[in-house]
């Protein structure tokens, strides 16, 4: 379906119940629809936002477009976890009901101050004649989920800045508040991080300068910057669209992307011995990532597992995409490393165990579409594992490893539904040659999620193949050892 | 809030989509919420409906008014689960849109037959002078949630009937279909369970006759009468409303009974040799429950915590109440007993446990009210088990034990919100004297389910307390072991 932009913006209480109430059952009902991952209610997910830990639970929100798979008039809906693994939803928190978010409440972050929840995010409005202004606005959210909005902007735009200017991160450093925000220049459409800082949080903003992240082509827009602090270490974590192939190679319609460094200046908002780029996820769809430092000294992440400007299988079914699993991180010896919270071993049913423990084909006919493979793939192979398979292979998501000379590959070549093939179907990464290979894999029915030695390397995509694609085997006897769950819905 | 009638039956497309969200968020962020329970995704739930297991998961709907804390246009919102505990929503199933189920599709139950799922239900349907006909209906629903509704009902109604005539049991026997119907006549307007059968299910519906359940008074209406075959034996679950007391003894406003017998016959629609009637539950709010015997041999239970024709606390935030957790039926020496089905277990949180093994005062200053007690008392004692209690106990959910003489109080008096105070604040139940106690106490910040003596009686009930109350305590020193866990949100 075309989507006009009137249909794209019809106020929410334009739409009608019964609407709501039939696009609710026809996601919750959908083949495809994850178990165990956040996704939408109804309609469109995309951008995490206000990730974060208040009054004793995990909070995340996303940006929704509630009635179809459009990016049309954003809110963000929330959901609460006491796990980081059970997420329980709590609706509409932020609606685009004022004159600054006219037209979508866009993404943000949140910090917990006192006993509340501060909101940081952009509000999108637009003038009779759809000319955009981006608002940088706040809210207060109450420990009963209450939200009210400030009444005017945080601050007034700069005038260098265009009608690209979103996605703030609020944080704390050293007594003042920060926000870190991306930004196009009108000038010469750069794409840049800014930061900011005031003492007083709802008023007294003014600019620290452009963030030196040691790069000078952050593309045309930097989207969803996020200054995180893992074990201590500054992590730019950043989507700068439309960034040049040269200055590190990609293979998404847009690359989420990391720098890491030994520190960061807040007076000259400059990282300090900054890193070379890299790509956060080596698989298909993730972008705009989110994380924070929460209590317990750990960061965290989750991603959008979805990209903008690309349609989905779903949005026939009226909804689309959906949350990675959220991703602890760590830094070793200067590499950014994601692996599962501890609470997803709580999703495995034990009694549905099978355990590898020497040369395997065959792993289960019958293994499905929700569980998880933690596999260690003994040196010098070669040989596909395919998931979430049919008989004949003939629709299959599979990873073709080569342990010998070092490289894994994610192939979404063998789909029912293909998507997004201008942009290939295989991910390739390297490995160290002549090493085992270990795999923690985790299916959701439309969603693939590889953590690659120990979270050294993330490789995560949409597949879209039929539910009855049962089988788990690898395409010749391979030496692996083991285990493989079904894994409980949430 | 007064509803007119023109608000209670405003069709649902007549609501807006903003209406209904930020009612969802309101059920959602409620303090008193349900956090292990069915609970009502927005408005008011009375019956569940359509307990079943079909394509391989647990099926269960509910009555659903979406759009506020009353008695409206209702519907059936659908929920599946793989254990019985952990139920995931999937939305509106059955809306009120034919001429037959106009003014509400209302309550039924559903059985698989072949790869469809039968679901049977009463149309309410209301003429331009707000006469009522009942329809009996039939829908199907196929494996991906879609159901397709018969187009016409599944017979004309007796003439002896009123316009009170609902909520059809399906089942089938010896190779026929039968359906149990509550009713009223005509003439006497006296209550009465009909059987109903047909060789085809989508036709050829005639009466067999009414049910004798050796009980003359089942007052003026019998409401959600289910036939269940408990460890082979029958068990007639029924809400005889207005039965005179002089019948049976119960303390709410309509009572939720149930009557075993040695056997059914089918041709006659007689219990035979059928036992006096009982009180399904002891408590405060049991109504409407319905059951079925799975293919596991089992015979399982759920109920409305609810009752008509009363107010609750929360209906100022525009939700009303709850499904019982399901319930696992057995008969010993004829005696019906109700007990939580395995996979409640998997709530309980280990690290959190409390054991208690001797004289104990203090069970848990701070243990809230999301969780499970399994306690024994010991023989004759007297006291209060104070839970969700404030320090000073002037609010505080109690039971009061008296295992010298035999007796067990479940005590709502002191509420920070009183419910339903005209038909008491206490529940009370005898017990064989000079025995130790066995309880089995679920909390779930607004309802209390007691399984007393390993679920030879059962004591539900809601009560409003503020949610700061985290004492659990006996009054006084207290002989008793067992194990007190904090339980998980589903």
């Amino acid at each position: 379906m075309e989507w006009t932009r009137a249909q794209r913006y019809l106020p929410y209480d334009q739409h009608s119940a019964l609407e709501l109430l039939n696009l609710q059952r026809q996601a919750a009902t959908s083949p495809e629809q994850l178990k165990y991952h956040i996704r939408p209610q109804s309609g469109l997910l995309n951008d995490p936002n206000g990730f974060s830990y208040f009054n004793s639970q995990w909070h995340v929100f996303y940006q929704s477009f509630p009635f179809g798979a459009a990016h049309g008039l954003k809110s963000w809906m929330h959901l609460v976890s006491d796990d980081l693994v059970h997420w329980q939803d709590q609706g509409l928190a932020l609606a685009p009901d004022t004159e600054f978010d006219s037209h979508g409440a866009y993404s943000g972050t949140a910090k917990a101050v006192g006993d509340r929840l501060f909101l940081m995010y952009t509000g999108n409005h637009r003038d009779e004649n759809w000319g955009r202004t981006p608002y940088q606005l706040g809210a207060w959210m109450d420990k009963d989920g209450h939200v009210e909005k400030l009444q005017a902007p945080l601050f007034v735009n700069p005038a260098y800045v265009s009608e690209h200017f979103r996605d703030p991160q609020i944080m704390e450093h050293d007594g003042k508040f920060y926000a870190i925000i991306g930004q196009q220049t009108v000038a010469e459409q750069h794409g840049q991080i800014a930061l900011w800082t005031s003492d007083a949080l709802e008023h007294g903003w003014h600019e620290v300068g452009k963030v030196n992240v040691g790069v000078d082509d952050l593309g045309y827009m930097v989207e969803c910057p996020n200054l995180l602090f893992v074990d201590g270490h500054p992590v730019m974590v950043l989507c700068p669209q439309g960034m040049d192939q040269q200055t590190m190679a990609y293979d998404n319609i847009f690359p989420n992307t990391y720098i890491t460094a030994t520190g960061f200046d807040f007076y000259t908002a400059t990282m300090i011995n900054p890193q070379p780029m890299h790509n956060l996820d080596s698989g298909f769809d993730v972008y705009a990532s989110q994380g924070f430092t929460a209590p317990d000294g750990k960061t965290y992440l989750i991603s959008w597992v979805g990209l903008p400007d690309l349609s989905y299988p779903t949005d026939e079914q009226n909804w689309a995409n959906c949350l990675s699993q959220v991703k602890e991180l760590h830094l070793k010896d200067g590499q950014l490393y994601q692996t599962p919270v501890a609470a997803m071993r709580d999703l495995r049913q034990l009694d549905t165990a099978i355990n590898l423990n020497g040369e395997t084909t065959m792993i289960d006919p019958t293994f499905g579409q929700q569980g998880e493979l933690q596999l260690t793939i003994a040196p010098d192979q070669t040989g596909t594992l395919h998931l979430a398979a049919n008989d004949d292979r003939s629709q299959t998501i599979a990873l073709h490893f080569d342990t010998e000379q070092g490289q894994l590959a994610l192939d979404r070549t063998k789909m029912a539904h293909p998507t997004a093939t201008d942009y290939g179907t295989t991910r390739t990464i390297q490995l160290p040659a002549h090493q085992a290979l270990n795999l923690d894999i985790f299916l959701d029915h439309s969603l693939i999620e590889v953590f690659v030695n120990g979270g050294a390397q993330v490789m995560t995509g949409r597949y879209f193949n039929d539910q009855s694609n049962q089988v788990a085997t690898f395409n010749q006897p391979t030496q692996v050892t083991g285990t493989a769950w079904q894994l409980s819905a949430k």
